[in-house]
């Protein structure tokens, strides 16, 4: 068995990898990591885990849980992993980091949109970017992952073939994403009251969220060249899910036509069609959360418009699960050699 | 490996029926029912399954369905399996029924409430009513069970014990229920539309709700006696999910006094702590139907109110797990031998 | 012009007096008071008053406050304006208060349920309760209104002629009310956000709210004598509205029989029929939260249970209007002989 | 006083008609047409009308209804208008037509968009396109206007300033936008349920919404030139509400700079400063839905991007109000020579 531990195992994040390393069949959580909790019951602070979880909330010493676990996950804010890792630790213990500090790899950039000073920057270059459908075999021998972003995860799968296939000009890339709540933490903001929330929509960090950068750069491997897009985030009235609705102008042939429908699809099928988690839809079918709420699917389908040249690209995920703790434990299962969909063969909840 | 057919398999009960047996270790789906949909695809009509199903809809032929498959699902109207069930059917497949049909032993009271002419009353006497932790044994040796409503179960259950014990005295009980929207069903009707069910609650059904009958009966066995409730479902803006709040009054011990917390405390533990699926709370935590979605638990508490010589019992469950689909599969480990809940270790899902 | 000022008008209650103020003929706010947002645009805390409300938020100093405008309301936390009022205040404006602090005669029963010290319990005998329906002709001369709570204005309007009347025992009243989360109020805590209430029901503060014994009070009066009644309160996921179903047993007449329908619709007919904003619901018609919303309605009906000799009464009001600031303003339409539902014909808003 | 009659009263939009004219100064409802529920009592199909509106519905007999009114609105489907418009009718009544029959011009495009044939396309020419702070003087004459749809009234208004003075390259005009559910109507179709709706973010649509057209053609003119967009509808699980999130290219100046954040502003307070319906907001802040519920109003702001030269706008919307039956009554003003807010100072409802 793997004994795993969770850094920040109170916020939701945290929650869901509790609730899916509880069913994992290969994995005992051996510390529940939370700051505001420390000694308090985890099962009356999530009551869902009455009976399923005995434990108190430790506290953060990373150093200490690193030699009693074989993997440490840290659901926690920017900064905070990045203030704390060190050699002893990465010596003792793999480490999955949900937080931003290690995805990006131009400290000065991390620096630049986060507003942060990195305090561990030497660890940049052996973390891994966690997108397991891009980067599985640097995965499969990392001991620092670097789990991508819940709006990342599904704007970066949404448009890769395409963008790495050629098909769209990246610097034409908007992404229009829309996001449950759970997305926004568990702290106690009025911004996120259920009366602030409920019956409404509304963008927020407009030009200036935090995800931008690792698109970019992400997408940029891709092209193999720098490029520049927009994302906008809104939060929409709902728990969970990402929707990313993604617009791009089609790269011309030759000969001066756009790729056909039949062109754009195989490409999507060849980069897709193994991989477990990413599910091209059938042609008509629109993405929509609801038919991937508590799975780690990402769905993403697209519809050209030839009016305009354009073709829009829709993904839709779970934004705790694929976009954030199911990917972490896709994460773990390469690291640890384990079948990729091990735990997470979770199937969506509907209604 | 149990083969097992679900009639009725597009609405919202059924469709939970394929989300657990998908995962059940020992089960296989061999026909998934639905008389609206017939040879298309299931997961055209429940995207959620795309890639994890890839059968189409069959027609509602249960003798032939019989002959193919271990345990027969219904997960139909009022009056459908009444009207078709016959020695055949049953002298091939267990069945386990998730409508009304066998519920209720007294036909003229199920013809009453229900105002169907029941068709094949001859069953009725076999037909175990199956809510597990009270009728365990019997279900093992069932191969007719009548699986419990989904307020039924959350109503009985939370009062089981202190009624049996004589605790309160029934003929004071009043249950006022609230439910999610998806106990409504998958019908296109305007009282279910978005719009008219968000942002509102509603009593309906006053007086005359169906499950009156089954509360009545299933208190009834274990009052020793006939009673009488007053049952009052209200309809939520959630999907899932019931809470019931239960009033009664306390019975007076010979000495005049009434029983304690810690007395009714004893009693709850006693009936319940052995029962998987049934979780009593520790002292001042309300059940909330957050805690339980997506998983067969039941969760119960109460509070005594000196001033009134009353108590409130609240139970919640998830209404598609342990007050439909869960609790079917729960009837079926038993019916075959099974660990209980094989196939139902889920974790609740939240938010 | 009456010229009104609002403490505490940052809240949401504070917040719909300012809405509804705003369009009334006679009144002019003079006086936006919030503690936490002093100096700060009150349009900047509300958007939605966004070219509609140019002044900045005040602080709350009653005694200047009172000598510039004609009619105070506060819409303070508990204990607040007991804490500071005084004779130089009451001799200036008259004081619509918001807060439970003048609602209960009876101090030490208002010191016990809310656990604080009234500072000036010699206003209480003057404090008029503002149940307008009930205390029309007291309201129009006092100068200090106790406005109702919002779960205590519809659960005592819901049972008020029957008790008055006596065909229903008071002894016997259970309250089950279901509120929206605005009567939680704007305060940032994790109980109250999006992800925790959202899909979710649950019970609070039972055999221990507040409202309670405001609710004996008063349905004391109807009854003529002290009677005590269980109160659970639950909270719903959506923004407003009060539904209460109240549970009674009806009382015999000499001949043994029960009040018929007729004669209960007889009752509420003659209680209400002259009343604006209480409408007694045709038969059948169940009332629900989303046929107020936005006014200052409150939808009342029954349903009488022959088989246990109960009556469900049930009650439908939006809590920041008819449970708060609607109610308010039709305080201070009496109190200033203004036409009862002055600025008060708000059709509710549906969706 | 006018009088007024409305075709279509109990969709949605029709029922928000009701509850403005209701409250209109010199506005009296004569007609309320409803085939569905002819002879019915209208408040017996909406309760919040109880106590209020007294009559029953009646069929959409046009020519009769005409000879009875000063204005008839019709909110009904598509194509209903255009094969019943006649000289007689417009002979005796003005028209306010919320469906799309008469808003395009081009007579080809509405039968290509929406595969119906124009019954009466004779009339096209002399309807007026009621986009009031667009087309306020020809609506002042005219007799037959069309009510411009809830998506293309938001995403005109948002953009119409900087199309119209060139400050962005409308073909490179992407509007992303989410809705409400209650632009889908009142039908009953199970994908408006309130189980699939809930919980769920999903586009539809896709490059093929008929408000398409409209949009290109208004934003045309303003362009000087025919225009092609791409626009995106959601489907967002709250009851109204309408958010564009519009994204276009800068057109750089002759000193190849792009117009800073002020020149921007300056051209929206231009064109909307006098405008009482349009708020265009503070530096900084978003539109959202919520703060224009149940209101007339639009609110708009804009980011710039200047990492890739382009801009983001947004416009928020009631769909119910500004993008249906509010725009309908403002247009009636206008047509009356009324003030063009009477009846319309409506503080949106928050929360």
């Amino acid at each position: 068995m793997i004994r795993a531990g969770i850094i920040g195992a109170t916020g939701y994040a945290g929650a869901e990898l509790v609730r899916l390393l509880l069913r994992h069949p290969e994995v005992e959580i051996r510390w529940f990591g939370s700051r505001s909790y420390i000694d308090k019951k985890y099962a009356s602070v999530y009551q869902n885990m009455f009976t399923l979880v005995e434990d108190v909330c430790k506290a953060d010493d990373l150093e200490e849980l690193a030699r009693q676990v074989d993997v440490i996950f840290t659901a926690t804010p920017q900064g905070f992993l990045g203030s704390i890792l060190n050699m002893n630790i990465l010596g003792e213990a793999k480490v999955v980091d949900l937080s931003a500090d290690y995805r990006i790899k131009d400290v000065a950039v991390y620096e630049k949109w986060y507003q942060i000073q990195h305090k561990s920057p030497q660890f940049i270059p052996e973390a891994v970017y966690g997108l397991c459908e891009v980067n599985r075999e640097a995965v499969r021998t990392a001991r620092l992952v670097a789990n991508p972003g819940c709006y990342t995860t599904c704007s970066i799968l949404t448009a890769y073939p395409l963008v790495k296939e050629g098909l769209i000009d990246p610097d034409t890339l908007i992404i229009d994403a829309k996001s449950g709540t759970s997305g926004a933490g568990r702290g106690a903001k009025v911004n996120n009251l259920f009366c602030e929330v409920n019956e409404n929509m509304k963008a927020y960090g407009v030009t200036t969220h935090r995800h931008t950068p690792e698109i970019e750069e992400q997408l940029g491997y891709a092209a193999g060249r720098q490029i520049t897009v927009t994302f906008t985030p809104h939060l929409a009235p709902m728990n969970r899910g990402i929707l990313a609705t993604e617009y791009a102008s089609l790269v011309r042939r030759p000969d001066g036509t756009y790729p056909t429908r039949e062109d754009v699809r195989e490409v999507y099928e060849r980069y897709y069609h193994e991989e477990y988690f990413v599910r091209v839809l059938e042609d008509g079918v629109c993405p929509e959360t609801r038919w991937v709420e508590g799975s780690n699917f990402l769905d993403v389908n697209f519809v050209i418009e030839e009016r305009t040249g354009r073709i829009i690209m829709m993904g839709a995920l779970d934004n705790l699960v694929k976009g954030a703790a199911g990917q972490a434990v896709q994460n773990m299962n390469l690291m640890f050699g384990l079948q990729e969909n091990m735990g997470l063969e979770l199937v969506p909840v509907f209604p």
